[in-house]
């Protein structure tokens, strides 16, 4: 059994709402000293087969379901 | 300049109703081999602070805002 972590995250540019709402927040509850939040999706996948077949399942996860290629970037890795 | 990185849970037992819909939809497009889905949610927090401090207030955000105490469990570690 593999575990695969597959990370999802906007790419540089694109507008993160959660993450600017997070931020405003926070603020708002009297945290100082935050520069950035950037929201990041992340599945955990269990899969029963070697880690290389697994890790490259997991990418195919991404480009057929997970991820949209316009606005999001992903990493797959083996926990 | 300090990168945390929030990762907040289900913890064990709590439905994961987003992981559960991710699954079918994966076996439905063909994907074999899948025993578990689980989400996750990620901040990633730019902090203008030492390491240890930026960890606390890391902690401190999911105790005040990010994170349920009755149904998620979070981890926060540095980038």
């Amino acid at each position: 059994m593999t575990v695969i972590e597959i990370r999802i995250e906007l790419k540089k540019g694109v507008a993160d709402p959660e993450g600017k709402n997070t931020w405003k927040t926070l603020e708002s509850l009297g945290f100082e000293g935050i520069r950035g939040v950037r929201s990041v999706k992340l599945f955990e996948v269990d899969l029963d087969m070697p880690a290389d077949r697994a890790v490259a399942a997991g990418e195919e996860m991404c480009r057929k379901l997970l991820a949209n290629p316009v606005v999001q970037s992903y990493k797959v890795a083996v926990r």
